[in-house]
């Protein structure tokens, strides 16, 4: 295992009491071990989660702000970061179009989930001015609403902010995935009939598992009429907007009152980089400030372009330049050109499974970004889900794990796989990190997946 | 301005619609200005902050982490990370010691106002198990204290989760900046009659100004009698566990709930090295889960050492790995050595205050890592605060920003001001960064401060 390996090369893990300073070559083979064994995200096969390998300029720029050490409290001491920061969202805010390109407010903060936490924190405080200095007790009976395939952070977001998971109602989804607007139409009146306040929508551009795109004109439709904060979740779908081709998904997300981006997902940019976005100017510092005077002091110089006060942390990294210096890098046109890669090789990942005789089926339509399949075992098919028994849903449950495992063995790909609602175990293969993959690596790929599990599920005679 | 610094150098600091890829030699012209226009936290009089310079061992391990790209959320992409972070943890819990070495459980979070974020939140679970899904309304109405000194994050923490600023009892302090006992005591007694319910303690361990210590022993003896959840906020002081002649500080610790420390302060890892520690076991997952079938299959290798379901967060940096290499690299000892070496640079600071003969004067009794003084124009020496008049303290609380708007512009030394309570603006040297700074460096800042001072506010005739 990983700890006698480490340890027979004279670095233990652990640090044990009194841990004595090693040698310079020492910790040069720690280094190396670690990066052995490491997962190897960067593998073009790497496709586990929506993020892989970074790109060049995006370490570049992370070295850099590694190497400066410094704090996106305050312009004093990370003036270059800052005035950055601030440019990266304005071109993400014409981007988006709307509203936002007269006026908007933002921040990189620590990850998609925390996003999510500020859309759901703002449209609170819009919702019961009061919250802040008075707390949940005594105030309206606000509920929440995101849809079956939402991510997970929602749920944390509630239990974090004391809404309660309680008070966050699930909308049913379409057969793609995406968010129903009559269902969330009848959910927000069947709550308001129960006496509650709606005030948070959470939609998806892009599920985690899916890929899905809510459809985001209606949904902003519904919201406005029931005077409620509508959040767009684009951390993964999110970079259909750099493309002409795409960005009719993100349609609506002009009229968003908030959103969130990881451009360390799609775009390949080191873990973290993370975009939130409102139009609403000046609504964050006005939430979140804590005026601490220590730090926010009026009388020193340049205190006016200060992002600190706006967040719900203190110190906070320069997220934003790796971001800034890789799109000096790549352009408009060489982000625009990956995005639209991701969606060729998910097209051409679904002709081959169309293709395939019924070995590979996929689970449902496939996504711009996401393809969810089966690999199905001879005596199953064809497969077809609605008349599957329990045990051939029992079976099939087993394949992808199986077949993962024997990969992430022999170190030739990383798939993730999951159930979803009646969905026995399937592959889900995403576009993040494999820009320069040609389709005869996916031919490579989907062979293998097939000749492994036919060793591993041989047809019963 | 910057701007037009970055623009003539044919990189502008805005990405235009349209924006072209440019040419790798301009991207390192723009690396090389952002550098050169950057506040230099390594310069050794940086003492703005309660950071400074990385160490060469924290930037190593965390340019390998950028590089290696992943993700501290499953065991299966970050194997040697997950294990890294699982030491470190065990290591501090340690050196806390008491019931922590048993039991412990822990995360790196980005930052520590989101530590101080988790101490209450499981606080809140704890008073309240129903939280979770009820939510905040309906339950206990819950009390928070903290001293009238602890770090602006709590109050974003209450703003947040829900409490309400008005839910934060402010605690007095003695005149170090301690919190006081005996006022906790009775503060949390006059909740209690008020039908309150006190659910959770924030004190600090090296307060953000003064860098004074709460005392941990008797406040956990208070927390415990009133069934408090006892947090302590570390993360400026926590370095002093590493200090055989300084621990005596931290005493009561062990038998706090939970706490925090920002290796990224006074230890100089990188930003951001925030660690988070409970001594209970397995809590942070009871009450953070949201588990994501996609994510945290249980049908998967290893899945029993993910640790992502544990946060808040989805995506996390494997921020254990620096601080892993460091502590490698350079020993206990090492670690001891640097923090003994800041208390004596505040001694050797308080020495000279002290035989200024009044040009320079202490705000209060100087802490370990924090000096706090005034320079003093010659017409109001000998200066007591007590005896002050309104007009003197207007004169005096222009001194630091003026002395520290010129020594910026002329680069010499970036030392933070802020007033406090009664007392106006005055200096704050912290030693964070400040490892290889001599005795005779200090003599020629606090005598660069006299002479700007005499410049600026020359003697009155
Ligand atoms: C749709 C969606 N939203 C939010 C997140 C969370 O992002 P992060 O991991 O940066 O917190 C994810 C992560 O996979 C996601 O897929
Ligand atoms: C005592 C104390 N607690 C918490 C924090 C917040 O830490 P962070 O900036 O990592 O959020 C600080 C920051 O200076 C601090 O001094």
């Amino acid at each position: 295992d990983l700890k006698s390996r480490f340890a027979e090369a004279g670095i233990g893990l652990s640090i044990p009491d009194g841990q004595d300073a090693v040698a310079p070559e020492e910790l040069l083979q720690a280094m190396r071990l670690t990066l052995d064994y490491s997962t190897s995200t960067g593998h073009p096969l790497f496709f586990n989660q929506l993020y892989g390998g970074p790109e060049p300029a995006g370490i570049a720029g992370e070295w850099l702000a590694v190497a400066a050490n410094t704090n996106c409290h305050t312009f004093e001491v990370a003036p270059v970061f800052t005035l950055v920061e601030t440019e990266v969202l304005a071109k993400l805010a014409r981007l988006i179009g709307g509203p936002y390109s007269q006026d908007h407010d933002g921040l990189f903060v620590p990850g998609g989930s925390i996003a999510n936490i500020y859309g759901m924190h703002l449209a609170r405080n819009r919702a019961d001015p009061a919250f802040k200095q008075r707390g949940a007790q005594g105030g309206p009976r606000l509920v929440a609403f995101t849809s079956e395939q939402a991510h997970y952070s929602y749920r944390k977001a509630v239990a974090l902010t004391g809404l309660g998971t309680d008070n966050l109602i699930s909308v049913a989804c379409d057969a793609d995935g995406a968010m129903s607007p009559a269902s969330l139409q009848e959910a927000i009146k069947a709550a308001e009939q129960e006496g509650k306040t709606p005030f948070f929508v959470g939609a998806t551009a892009g599920t985690t598992v899916t890929g899905a795109f809510d459809p985001l004109e209606p949904l902003s439709k519904i919201c406005r009429e029931h005077n409620v904060w509508l959040h767009v979740d684009g951390a993964w779908g999110g970079a259909a907007l750099l493309s002409r081709k795409l960005r009719h998904l993100m349609a609506g997300c002009e009229r968003a009152d908030s959103m969130c981006w990881n451009p360390h997902k799609l775009l390949g940019m080191p873990l973290q980089c993370s975009v939130f976005l409102t139009q609403h100017a000046d609504i964050l510092r006005r939430t979140n400030a804590g005026g601490a005077a220590y730090l926010f002091q009026p009388d020193k110089l340049h205190a006016e372009y200060d992002l600190g006060d706006k967040t719900i942390q203190c110190g906070r990294r320069p997220d934003a330049f790796k971001l800034w210096l890789a799109w000096k890098a790549y352009g408009d046109a060489g982000f625009e050109r990956w995005v639209d890669r991701a969606d060729e090789l998910a097209q051409a990942c679904e002709i081959r499974i169309k293709e395939s005789g019924g070995a590979l089926q996929l689970v449902q339509r496939r996504a711009p970004f996401n393809v969810c399949f089966w690999w199905v075992p001879a005596q199953l098919r064809p497969y077809t889900p609605e008349q599957a028994t329990p045990a051939a849903k029992d079976l099939l449950s087993k394949v992808a794990p199986a077949i993962k495992e024997l990969m992430q063995q022999k170190g030739d790909a990383m798939i993730g796989f999951q159930p979803l609602g009646s969905a026995p175990n399937f592959f889900r293969i995403v576009f993040a990190g494999a820009k320069l993959l040609q389709d005869c690596d996916l031919d490579a790929l989907l062979q293998r997946i097939n000749a492994y599990g036919q060793q591993l599920f041989p047809a019963q005679q």
